[in-house]
Protein backbone atom coordinates (compact mmCIF):
# COMPACT_ATOMS: atom_id res chain seq x y z
CA UNK A 1 0.00 0.00 0.00
CA UNK A 2 1.76 3.46 -0.84
CA UNK A 3 0.21 6.84 0.22
CA UNK A 4 1.43 9.69 -1.25
CA UNK A 5 1.29 12.89 0.92
CA UNK A 6 -0.45 16.17 -0.81
CA UNK A 7 -0.45 18.63 1.99
CA UNK A 8 0.24 19.36 5.47
CA UNK A 9 -0.69 22.18 8.25
CA UNK A 10 0.27 22.18 11.80
CA UNK A 11 -2.52 22.85 13.80
CA UNK A 12 -3.17 23.33 17.58
CA UNK A 13 0.25 21.63 18.20
CA UNK A 14 -0.42 18.26 16.13
CA UNK A 15 -0.45 18.09 12.12
CA UNK A 16 -3.36 18.29 9.75
CA UNK A 17 -2.14 16.14 6.14
CA UNK A 18 -3.67 15.34 3.14
CA UNK A 19 -3.23 11.91 1.49
CA UNK A 20 -4.08 9.94 -1.56
CA UNK A 21 -3.82 6.21 -2.71
CA UNK A 22 -4.83 3.80 -4.77
CA UNK A 23 -8.06 2.21 -3.34
CA UNK A 24 -8.68 -1.61 -4.17
CA UNK A 25 -12.35 -2.18 -3.21
CA UNK A 26 -13.03 1.23 -5.57
CA UNK A 27 -10.89 0.56 -8.01
CA UNK A 28 -9.60 4.39 -8.28
CA UNK A 29 -7.17 7.08 -6.77
CA UNK A 30 -8.96 8.30 -2.84
CA UNK A 31 -8.04 10.93 -0.59
CA UNK A 32 -8.31 11.70 3.07
CA UNK A 33 -7.56 13.82 5.56
CA UNK A 34 -5.67 13.15 9.11
CA UNK A 35 -5.63 15.13 11.96
CA UNK A 36 -3.20 13.57 14.22
CA UNK A 37 -3.35 15.51 17.33
CA UNK A 38 -0.18 16.44 19.66
CA UNK A 39 0.35 13.52 21.34
CA UNK A 40 0.70 11.18 18.04
CA UNK A 41 4.10 13.15 17.84
CA UNK A 42 5.44 11.94 21.21
CA UNK A 43 5.46 8.08 20.16
CA UNK A 44 1.86 7.61 22.10
CA UNK A 45 -0.68 5.59 20.07
CA UNK A 46 -3.70 7.40 19.84
CA UNK A 47 -7.36 6.35 18.59
CA UNK A 48 -9.49 7.43 15.85
CA UNK A 49 -12.46 8.93 15.44
CA UNK A 50 -13.42 8.58 11.85
CA UNK A 51 -15.90 11.60 10.33
CA UNK A 52 -18.40 10.95 7.41
CA UNK A 53 -19.35 13.57 5.79
CA UNK A 54 -22.93 14.50 4.20
CA UNK A 55 -23.42 14.97 0.50
CA UNK A 56 -21.40 16.61 -1.88
CA UNK A 57 -18.63 16.89 0.48
CA UNK A 58 -15.00 15.55 0.69
CA UNK A 59 -12.54 14.96 3.19
CA UNK A 60 -12.04 19.00 3.42
CA UNK A 61 -15.01 20.60 4.56
CA UNK A 62 -14.91 18.58 8.27
CA UNK A 63 -11.47 19.50 8.45
CA UNK A 64 -11.89 23.56 7.81
CA UNK A 65 -15.09 24.02 8.74
CA UNK A 66 -15.78 21.98 12.10
CA UNK A 67 -13.16 23.38 14.51
CA UNK A 68 -12.84 19.57 16.06
CA UNK A 69 -8.97 20.30 16.19
CA UNK A 70 -8.80 22.04 19.12
CA UNK A 71 -10.86 19.16 21.18
CA UNK A 72 -9.00 16.36 18.88
CA UNK A 73 -6.00 18.14 20.19
CA UNK A 74 -6.44 18.25 24.01
CA UNK A 75 -8.34 14.90 24.30
CA UNK A 76 -5.34 13.15 22.17
CA UNK A 77 -7.64 11.46 19.65
CA UNK A 78 -6.31 11.51 15.56
CA UNK A 79 -9.52 11.95 13.01
CA UNK A 80 -9.96 10.26 9.51
CA UNK A 81 -12.01 12.23 7.01
CA UNK A 82 -12.02 10.06 3.89
CA UNK A 83 -14.19 11.03 0.73
CA UNK A 84 -17.93 10.12 0.16
CA UNK A 85 -17.52 8.67 -3.14
CA UNK A 86 -15.41 7.14 -5.20
CA UNK A 87 -13.85 9.51 -7.86
CA UNK A 88 -12.49 9.40 -11.36
CA UNK A 89 -12.87 9.89 -15.14
CA UNK A 90 -14.30 6.48 -15.22
CA UNK A 91 -16.57 6.23 -11.85
CA UNK A 92 -19.80 6.46 -12.99
CA UNK A 93 -21.23 9.51 -11.96
CA UNK A 94 -24.91 11.36 -12.53
CA UNK A 95 -26.14 14.87 -13.08
CA UNK A 96 -27.69 15.37 -9.30
CA UNK A 97 -26.20 16.65 -6.35
CA UNK A 98 -27.61 13.51 -4.71
CA UNK A 99 -26.33 10.40 -6.61
CA UNK A 100 -23.18 9.78 -8.03
CA UNK A 101 -20.35 11.24 -6.94
CA UNK A 102 -19.94 13.09 -3.52
CA UNK A 103 -22.95 10.88 -2.84
CA UNK A 104 -21.83 7.53 -2.02
CA UNK A 105 -24.19 6.68 1.11
CA UNK A 106 -21.63 4.41 2.37
CA UNK A 107 -22.96 1.40 0.89
CA UNK A 108 -22.08 -1.41 -1.33
CA UNK A 109 -24.00 -0.85 -5.04
CA UNK A 110 -25.31 -4.03 -6.26
CA UNK A 111 -26.13 -2.46 -9.52
CA UNK A 112 -24.57 -1.87 -12.45
CA UNK A 113 -22.59 0.80 -13.33
CA UNK A 114 -22.40 1.41 -10.14
CA UNK A 115 -21.87 -1.96 -8.50
CA UNK A 116 -17.99 -1.42 -10.60
CA UNK A 117 -16.48 1.27 -7.87
CA UNK A 118 -19.13 2.50 -5.14
CA UNK A 119 -18.08 0.46 -2.13
CA UNK A 120 -17.96 3.08 -0.24
CA UNK A 121 -19.16 0.63 3.02
CA UNK A 122 -15.93 -2.00 2.24
CA UNK A 123 -13.95 1.11 1.84
CA UNK A 124 -14.86 2.30 5.20
CA UNK A 125 -15.66 -0.30 7.27
CA UNK A 126 -11.81 -2.41 6.15
CA UNK A 127 -9.89 -0.85 3.55
CA UNK A 128 -9.52 2.79 5.23
CA UNK A 129 -8.67 1.83 8.78
CA UNK A 130 -6.31 -0.69 7.65
CA UNK A 131 -4.13 1.84 5.68
CA UNK A 132 -4.38 3.74 8.86
CA UNK A 133 -3.64 1.82 11.41
CA UNK A 134 -0.39 0.66 9.25
CA UNK A 135 1.07 4.17 8.46
CA UNK A 136 0.03 6.27 11.23
CA UNK A 137 0.58 6.23 15.13
CA UNK A 138 -2.89 4.80 16.21
CA UNK A 139 -4.34 2.36 17.68
CA UNK A 140 -7.14 -0.15 17.03
CA UNK A 141 -9.35 1.80 18.82
CA UNK A 142 -12.11 3.41 16.65
CA UNK A 143 -14.79 5.63 17.07
CA UNK A 144 -17.12 7.15 14.06
CA UNK A 145 -19.41 10.01 13.66
CA UNK A 146 -20.64 11.86 10.66
CA UNK A 147 -23.37 14.83 9.29
CA UNK A 148 -26.38 14.09 7.17
CA UNK A 149 -25.40 11.36 4.89
CA UNK A 150 -22.21 10.79 6.36
CA UNK A 151 -24.46 10.20 9.98
CA UNK A 152 -26.77 7.35 8.34
CA UNK A 153 -23.05 6.13 7.09
CA UNK A 154 -21.74 6.34 10.89
CA UNK A 155 -24.84 4.68 12.55
CA UNK A 156 -24.81 1.77 9.90
CA UNK A 157 -21.48 0.83 10.26
CA UNK A 158 -21.17 0.69 13.52
CA UNK A 159 -24.15 -0.68 14.37
CA UNK A 160 -23.33 -3.67 11.40
CA UNK A 161 -19.52 -3.92 13.24
CA UNK A 162 -20.55 -2.82 17.00
CA UNK A 163 -16.95 -5.23 17.75
CA UNK A 164 -14.67 -2.73 16.13
CA UNK A 165 -16.20 0.81 17.01
CA UNK A 166 -16.15 1.93 20.81
CA UNK A 167 -19.07 4.70 20.17
CA UNK A 168 -21.14 6.35 17.52
CA UNK A 169 -22.60 9.84 16.56
CA UNK A 170 -24.28 11.77 13.96
CA UNK A 171 -25.48 14.91 13.56
CA UNK A 172 -28.65 15.46 11.41
CA UNK A 173 -28.38 12.01 10.53
CA UNK A 174 -30.43 10.41 7.41
CA UNK A 175 -32.03 8.25 9.98
CA UNK A 176 -34.81 5.91 7.80
CA UNK A 177 -33.26 6.84 4.18
CA UNK A 178 -35.61 3.57 3.23
CA UNK A 179 -38.54 6.23 4.16
CA UNK A 180 -37.22 9.71 2.38
CA UNK A 181 -36.67 10.96 -0.94
CA UNK A 182 -32.55 11.36 -0.89
CA UNK A 183 -32.33 7.48 0.34
CA UNK A 184 -34.75 5.92 -1.88
CA UNK A 185 -33.87 7.69 -4.20
CA UNK A 186 -29.95 6.31 -4.00
CA UNK A 187 -30.92 3.07 -2.31
CA UNK A 188 -33.23 1.87 -6.12
CA UNK A 189 -30.47 2.85 -8.07
CA UNK A 190 -27.32 1.46 -6.25
CA UNK A 191 -29.08 -1.45 -4.50
CA UNK A 192 -32.10 -1.80 -6.86
CA UNK A 193 -35.32 -3.60 -5.45
CA UNK A 194 -34.16 -5.84 -2.62
CA UNK A 195 -35.56 -4.30 0.45
CA UNK A 196 -34.28 -6.95 2.33
CA UNK A 197 -30.75 -5.32 0.97
CA UNK A 198 -31.98 -1.70 1.54
CA UNK A 199 -32.75 -2.75 5.57
CA UNK A 200 -29.38 -3.59 5.79
CA UNK A 201 -28.41 0.10 4.95
CA UNK A 202 -30.86 1.59 7.33
CA UNK A 203 -30.21 2.99 10.42
CA UNK A 204 -33.82 2.85 12.03
CA UNK A 205 -33.93 -0.73 10.75
CA UNK A 206 -30.83 -1.89 12.51
CA UNK A 207 -31.36 0.41 15.78
CA UNK A 208 -34.82 -1.43 15.93
CA UNK A 209 -33.49 -5.07 15.73
CA UNK A 210 -30.28 -4.76 17.74
CA UNK A 211 -28.95 -7.24 20.43
CA UNK A 212 -25.34 -5.55 20.63
CA UNK A 213 -25.17 -2.18 21.26
CA UNK A 214 -22.80 0.83 20.46
CA UNK A 215 -23.49 4.22 23.01
CA UNK A 216 -24.97 6.58 20.21
CA UNK A 217 -25.06 10.70 19.96
CA UNK A 218 -27.14 12.14 17.65
CA UNK A 219 -27.74 15.77 17.56
CA UNK A 220 -30.54 17.79 15.54
CA UNK A 221 -31.23 21.10 15.05
CA UNK A 222 -34.92 22.02 14.65
CA UNK A 223 -34.71 24.77 12.45
CA UNK A 224 -32.90 22.42 10.01
CA UNK A 225 -34.72 22.54 6.52
CA UNK A 226 -34.53 18.68 6.07
CA UNK A 227 -35.83 17.88 9.10
CA UNK A 228 -39.30 16.69 8.41
CA UNK A 229 -38.98 15.28 5.16
CA UNK A 230 -35.76 13.92 5.08
CA UNK A 231 -34.13 13.07 8.69
CA UNK A 232 -36.81 12.13 10.46
CA UNK A 233 -35.45 11.42 13.84
CA UNK A 234 -38.59 10.48 15.67
CA UNK A 235 -37.97 7.08 13.67
CA UNK A 236 -35.08 6.38 15.03
CA UNK A 237 -35.77 7.33 18.36
CA UNK A 238 -39.08 4.80 18.55
CA UNK A 239 -36.58 2.20 17.18
CA UNK A 240 -34.64 2.62 19.91
CA UNK A 241 -37.28 2.25 22.50
CA UNK A 242 -38.39 -0.83 20.81
CA UNK A 243 -34.62 -2.27 20.98
CA UNK A 244 -33.96 -0.29 24.38
CA UNK A 245 -30.67 0.79 22.52
CA UNK A 246 -28.41 3.47 24.67
CA UNK A 247 -29.25 6.18 22.24
CA UNK A 248 -28.82 9.97 23.63
CA UNK A 249 -30.53 12.07 20.58
CA UNK A 250 -31.55 15.90 21.19
CA UNK A 251 -33.15 18.92 19.32
CA UNK A 252 -31.56 22.26 19.36
CA UNK A 253 -33.71 25.17 18.95
CA UNK A 254 -32.88 27.67 16.26
CA UNK A 255 -29.82 25.59 14.68
CA UNK A 256 -29.88 24.25 11.10
CA UNK A 257 -27.93 21.56 8.50
CA UNK A 258 -24.97 23.73 8.36
CA UNK A 259 -21.50 23.44 9.47
CA UNK A 260 -21.98 26.30 12.35
CA UNK A 261 -24.45 23.80 13.67
CA UNK A 262 -21.67 21.13 13.77
CA UNK A 263 -18.89 23.22 15.10
CA UNK A 264 -21.30 24.69 17.62
CA UNK A 265 -21.86 20.54 19.67
CA UNK A 266 -18.51 19.31 18.25
CA UNK A 267 -16.61 19.34 21.34
CA UNK A 268 -19.62 17.41 22.69
CA UNK A 269 -19.29 14.51 20.28
CA UNK A 270 -15.55 14.58 20.85
CA UNK A 271 -15.82 14.21 24.57
CA UNK A 272 -18.42 11.56 24.05
CA UNK A 273 -16.15 9.56 22.12
CA UNK A 274 -13.13 9.82 24.40
CA UNK A 275 -15.09 8.79 27.26
CA UNK A 276 -15.34 5.00 25.15
CA UNK A 277 -11.73 5.54 23.22
CA UNK A 278 -9.58 6.50 25.84
CA UNK A 279 -11.47 3.49 28.36
CA UNK A 280 -11.64 0.73 26.58
CA UNK A 281 -9.73 -2.27 25.28
CA UNK A 282 -7.95 -3.15 21.42
CA UNK A 283 -11.10 -3.74 18.99
CA UNK A 284 -10.70 -6.50 16.27
CA UNK B 1 -28.74 53.13 4.18
CA UNK B 2 -31.04 49.89 3.30
CA UNK B 3 -29.30 46.92 4.08
CA UNK B 4 -30.60 43.58 2.96
CA UNK B 5 -30.58 39.81 4.94
CA UNK B 6 -28.72 37.43 3.03
CA UNK B 7 -28.49 34.31 5.09
CA UNK B 8 -28.74 33.17 8.78
CA UNK B 9 -27.20 30.19 11.26
CA UNK B 10 -26.97 29.71 14.34
CA UNK B 11 -23.89 29.17 15.93
CA UNK B 12 -22.75 28.81 19.41
CA UNK B 13 -25.77 29.99 21.05
CA UNK B 14 -25.35 33.31 18.71
CA UNK B 15 -26.40 34.57 15.00
CA UNK B 16 -24.13 34.78 12.07
CA UNK B 17 -26.34 36.54 9.72
CA UNK B 18 -24.91 37.57 6.19
CA UNK B 19 -26.02 41.09 4.35
CA UNK B 20 -25.88 43.32 1.98
CA UNK B 21 -25.92 46.85 1.05
CA UNK B 22 -25.24 49.64 -1.49
CA UNK B 23 -22.09 51.48 -0.26
CA UNK B 24 -21.81 55.15 -0.70
CA UNK B 25 -17.57 55.17 -0.63
CA UNK B 26 -17.40 52.48 -2.83
CA UNK B 27 -20.17 52.92 -5.33
CA UNK B 28 -21.23 49.39 -5.37
CA UNK B 29 -22.94 46.81 -3.68
CA UNK B 30 -20.80 45.47 -0.63
CA UNK B 31 -21.76 41.87 1.60
CA UNK B 32 -20.57 41.17 4.95
CA UNK B 33 -20.74 38.89 7.55
CA UNK B 34 -21.36 39.76 11.27
CA UNK B 35 -21.32 37.35 14.31
CA UNK B 36 -23.72 38.54 17.01
CA UNK B 37 -22.60 36.74 20.51
CA UNK B 38 -26.02 35.44 22.70
CA UNK B 39 -25.34 38.14 24.71
CA UNK B 40 -26.42 40.40 22.06
CA UNK B 41 -30.08 38.79 21.88
CA UNK B 42 -30.78 39.82 25.78
CA UNK B 43 -30.76 43.62 25.26
CA UNK B 44 -26.93 43.96 25.70
CA UNK B 45 -24.70 46.27 23.42
CA UNK B 46 -21.58 43.99 22.46
CA UNK B 47 -18.42 45.67 21.53
CA UNK B 48 -17.35 44.81 18.13
CA UNK B 49 -14.23 43.19 16.60
CA UNK B 50 -13.53 43.87 13.11
CA UNK B 51 -11.60 40.95 10.72
CA UNK B 52 -10.12 42.04 7.72
CA UNK B 53 -9.13 39.22 5.55
CA UNK B 54 -6.75 38.34 2.96
CA UNK B 55 -5.94 38.02 -0.70
CA UNK B 56 -8.99 36.17 -2.49
CA UNK B 57 -10.87 35.75 0.31
CA UNK B 58 -14.77 37.09 1.07
CA UNK B 59 -16.59 37.68 3.66
CA UNK B 60 -17.34 33.92 4.38
CA UNK B 61 -13.71 32.70 4.60
CA UNK B 62 -13.11 33.59 8.53
CA UNK B 63 -16.53 32.94 9.09
CA UNK B 64 -16.33 29.38 7.92
CA UNK B 65 -12.65 28.56 8.76
CA UNK B 66 -10.90 30.16 12.05
CA UNK B 67 -13.47 29.26 14.92
CA UNK B 68 -13.89 32.29 16.10
CA UNK B 69 -17.36 31.64 17.12
CA UNK B 70 -16.89 29.79 20.37
CA UNK B 71 -14.64 31.98 22.19
CA UNK B 72 -17.18 35.01 20.69
CA UNK B 73 -19.61 33.94 22.30
CA UNK B 74 -18.27 33.71 25.53
CA UNK B 75 -16.54 36.91 25.67
CA UNK B 76 -19.78 38.33 24.44
CA UNK B 77 -17.88 40.03 21.42
CA UNK B 78 -19.00 40.78 17.94
CA UNK B 79 -17.45 40.14 14.76
CA UNK B 80 -17.84 41.71 11.80
CA UNK B 81 -16.12 40.33 8.59
CA UNK B 82 -16.41 42.58 5.44
CA UNK B 83 -15.48 41.74 2.01
CA UNK B 84 -11.66 42.27 0.51
CA UNK B 85 -12.66 44.71 -2.52
CA UNK B 86 -15.33 46.35 -4.22
CA UNK B 87 -16.90 44.25 -6.32
CA UNK B 88 -19.69 44.32 -9.63
CA UNK B 89 -19.15 44.29 -13.19
CA UNK B 90 -18.06 47.54 -13.57
CA UNK B 91 -15.39 47.15 -10.62
CA UNK B 92 -12.04 47.66 -12.50
CA UNK B 93 -10.03 44.47 -11.98
CA UNK B 94 -7.18 42.22 -12.84
CA UNK B 95 -6.26 39.09 -14.24
CA UNK B 96 -4.20 38.12 -11.35
CA UNK B 97 -4.87 37.11 -8.01
CA UNK B 98 -3.04 39.87 -6.10
CA UNK B 99 -4.73 43.41 -7.77
CA UNK B 100 -8.38 43.92 -8.41
CA UNK B 101 -10.91 42.56 -7.26
CA UNK B 102 -9.99 40.59 -4.22
CA UNK B 103 -7.66 42.54 -3.65
CA UNK B 104 -8.50 45.92 -2.42
CA UNK B 105 -5.29 46.70 0.14
CA UNK B 106 -7.62 48.78 2.51
CA UNK B 107 -6.54 51.64 1.03
CA UNK B 108 -8.07 55.21 -1.04
CA UNK B 109 -6.56 54.44 -4.95
CA UNK B 110 -5.72 57.64 -6.45
CA UNK B 111 -5.04 56.40 -9.74
CA UNK B 112 -7.69 55.68 -12.80
CA UNK B 113 -9.63 53.29 -13.23
CA UNK B 114 -9.22 51.65 -9.80
CA UNK B 115 -9.93 55.39 -7.84
CA UNK B 116 -13.72 55.13 -9.23
CA UNK B 117 -14.57 52.02 -6.79
CA UNK B 118 -11.40 50.99 -4.40
CA UNK B 119 -12.11 53.16 -1.33
CA UNK B 120 -11.21 50.02 1.38
CA UNK B 121 -10.14 52.44 3.64
CA UNK B 122 -12.86 55.37 3.86
CA UNK B 123 -15.33 51.86 3.72
CA UNK B 124 -13.50 50.13 6.46
CA UNK B 125 -12.83 53.44 8.75
CA UNK B 126 -16.18 54.82 8.29
CA UNK B 127 -19.24 54.06 6.63
CA UNK B 128 -19.23 50.21 7.71
CA UNK B 129 -19.03 50.88 11.49
CA UNK B 130 -21.78 53.59 10.93
CA UNK B 131 -23.61 51.24 9.44
CA UNK B 132 -23.19 48.03 11.63
CA UNK B 133 -23.60 50.63 15.09
CA UNK B 134 -27.12 52.38 13.50
CA UNK B 135 -28.51 48.92 12.40
CA UNK B 136 -27.08 45.94 15.25
CA UNK B 137 -26.91 45.99 19.49
CA UNK B 138 -23.39 47.10 19.23
CA UNK B 139 -21.53 49.37 21.32
CA UNK B 140 -18.95 51.87 19.77
CA UNK B 141 -16.34 49.99 21.11
CA UNK B 142 -13.89 48.60 18.62
CA UNK B 143 -10.99 46.37 18.34
CA UNK B 144 -9.91 45.34 14.86
CA UNK B 145 -7.68 42.49 13.38
CA UNK B 146 -6.26 40.89 9.99
CA UNK B 147 -5.02 38.30 8.16
CA UNK B 148 -1.92 38.79 5.69
CA UNK B 149 -3.24 41.55 3.44
CA UNK B 150 -6.19 42.10 5.95
CA UNK B 151 -2.90 42.12 8.73
CA UNK B 152 -1.60 45.01 6.80
CA UNK B 153 -5.36 46.37 6.62
CA UNK B 154 -5.89 46.02 10.44
CA UNK B 155 -2.55 47.69 11.97
CA UNK B 156 -2.30 51.12 8.98
CA UNK B 157 -6.26 51.50 9.88
CA UNK B 158 -5.64 51.00 13.99
CA UNK B 159 -2.56 53.25 13.80
CA UNK B 160 -3.87 55.60 11.93
CA UNK B 161 -6.94 56.36 13.65
CA UNK B 162 -5.76 55.32 17.62
CA UNK B 163 -8.59 57.16 18.98
CA UNK B 164 -11.17 54.71 17.07
CA UNK B 165 -9.90 51.64 18.26
CA UNK B 166 -9.35 49.75 21.68
CA UNK B 167 -6.43 47.06 20.16
CA UNK B 168 -5.06 45.76 17.30
CA UNK B 169 -3.80 42.30 15.81
CA UNK B 170 -2.42 40.54 13.00
CA UNK B 171 -1.73 37.36 11.52
CA UNK B 172 0.80 36.96 8.72
CA UNK B 173 0.38 40.55 8.14
CA UNK B 174 2.52 42.48 5.31
CA UNK B 175 4.44 44.57 7.38
CA UNK B 176 6.33 46.82 5.01
CA UNK B 177 4.11 46.60 1.95
CA UNK B 178 6.58 49.31 0.44
CA UNK B 179 9.34 47.03 0.31
CA UNK B 180 7.90 43.85 -0.74
CA UNK B 181 6.37 42.35 -4.36
CA UNK B 182 3.00 42.21 -3.08
CA UNK B 183 2.94 45.44 -2.08
CA UNK B 184 5.09 47.34 -4.13
CA UNK B 185 2.55 45.83 -7.38
CA UNK B 186 -0.14 47.18 -5.29
CA UNK B 187 0.71 50.56 -4.19
CA UNK B 188 2.05 51.24 -7.25
CA UNK B 189 -1.36 50.32 -9.54
CA UNK B 190 -3.46 52.32 -6.60
CA UNK B 191 -1.21 55.02 -5.58
CA UNK B 192 0.96 55.75 -8.23
CA UNK B 193 4.55 56.92 -7.59
CA UNK B 194 4.30 59.33 -4.72
CA UNK B 195 5.82 57.35 -1.93
CA UNK B 196 5.04 59.68 1.07
CA UNK B 197 1.20 58.33 0.06
CA UNK B 198 2.62 54.60 0.39
CA UNK B 199 4.16 55.40 3.95
CA UNK B 200 0.50 56.15 4.67
CA UNK B 201 -0.64 52.53 4.32
CA UNK B 202 2.63 51.21 5.57
CA UNK B 203 2.87 49.18 9.24
CA UNK B 204 6.26 49.43 9.59
CA UNK B 205 6.50 53.26 8.48
CA UNK B 206 3.77 54.30 10.47
CA UNK B 207 4.59 52.22 13.77
CA UNK B 208 8.11 54.09 13.44
CA UNK B 209 7.01 57.40 13.47
CA UNK B 210 4.10 56.67 15.79
CA UNK B 211 3.35 58.48 19.19
CA UNK B 212 0.11 57.63 19.92
CA UNK B 213 -0.35 53.84 20.72
CA UNK B 214 -2.74 50.93 20.14
CA UNK B 215 -1.98 47.84 22.19
CA UNK B 216 -0.58 45.21 19.55
CA UNK B 217 -0.56 41.86 19.19
CA UNK B 218 1.12 39.90 16.01
CA UNK B 219 1.35 36.22 15.26
CA UNK B 220 3.37 35.02 12.49
CA UNK B 221 4.03 31.34 11.41
CA UNK B 222 7.67 30.08 11.27
CA UNK B 223 6.51 27.90 8.45
CA UNK B 224 4.87 30.72 6.26
CA UNK B 225 5.84 30.32 3.05
CA UNK B 226 5.54 33.90 2.27
CA UNK B 227 7.54 34.81 5.50
CA UNK B 228 10.84 35.75 3.76
CA UNK B 229 9.82 37.59 0.81
CA UNK B 230 6.31 39.55 1.66
CA UNK B 231 5.82 39.37 5.30
CA UNK B 232 8.87 40.07 7.09
CA UNK B 233 7.90 40.56 10.48
CA UNK B 234 11.19 41.76 11.58
CA UNK B 235 11.14 45.04 10.19
CA UNK B 236 7.74 45.87 12.20
CA UNK B 237 9.68 44.55 15.25
CA UNK B 238 12.75 47.24 14.05
CA UNK B 239 10.23 49.87 13.59
CA UNK B 240 8.31 49.36 17.23
CA UNK B 241 11.87 49.95 18.90
CA UNK B 242 12.68 53.08 17.08
CA UNK B 243 9.27 54.65 18.98
CA UNK B 244 8.99 51.73 22.07
CA UNK B 245 5.87 50.98 20.63
CA UNK B 246 3.56 48.28 22.90
CA UNK B 247 3.82 45.71 20.15
CA UNK B 248 3.82 41.89 21.06
CA UNK B 249 5.03 39.79 18.33
CA UNK B 250 5.39 35.94 18.23
CA UNK B 251 6.59 33.97 15.76
CA UNK B 252 5.11 30.21 16.04
CA UNK B 253 7.41 26.93 15.11
CA UNK B 254 5.81 24.15 12.40
CA UNK B 255 3.00 26.93 11.60
CA UNK B 256 1.97 28.17 7.80
CA UNK B 257 0.16 30.98 6.39
CA UNK B 258 -3.20 29.11 6.61
CA UNK B 259 -7.03 29.41 8.21
CA UNK B 260 -5.14 26.18 10.04
CA UNK B 261 -2.99 28.84 12.43
CA UNK B 262 -5.30 31.41 12.54
CA UNK B 263 -7.72 28.97 14.07
CA UNK B 264 -4.78 27.74 16.48
CA UNK B 265 -4.49 30.71 17.82
CA UNK B 266 -7.67 33.02 17.10
CA UNK B 267 -8.72 32.37 20.81
CA UNK B 268 -5.30 34.14 21.75
CA UNK B 269 -6.51 37.19 19.71
CA UNK B 270 -9.75 37.33 21.05
CA UNK B 271 -8.84 37.01 25.01
CA UNK B 272 -6.10 40.26 24.00
CA UNK B 273 -9.06 41.85 22.67
CA UNK B 274 -11.21 41.74 25.22
CA UNK B 275 -9.29 43.03 28.34
CA UNK B 276 -9.46 46.44 26.54
CA UNK B 277 -12.92 45.90 25.12
CA UNK B 278 -14.39 45.11 27.94
CA UNK B 279 -12.40 47.58 29.89
CA UNK B 280 -12.65 50.74 28.08
CA UNK B 281 -15.21 53.48 27.30
CA UNK B 282 -16.64 54.70 24.20
CA UNK B 283 -14.68 55.63 20.96
CA UNK B 284 -15.39 58.46 18.83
Amino acid sequence: MTIENISINKSFGGWHKQYSHQSKVLYCKMRFAIYLPPQASSGEKVPVLYWLSGLTCTDENFMQKAGAQRKAAELGIAIVAPDTSPRGDDVADDDSYDLGKGAGFYLNATQAPWNRHYHMYDYIVKELPQLIEATFPVSNKRAIAGHSMGGHGALTIAMRNPERYTSMSAFSPITNPSNCPWGEKAFSTYLGKDTATWAQYDASELMREATQFVPALVDQGAADDFLVEQLKPEILEAAAKVSDYPLELKLHQGYDHSYYFIASFIEDHLSFHSEYLNNSIGRS
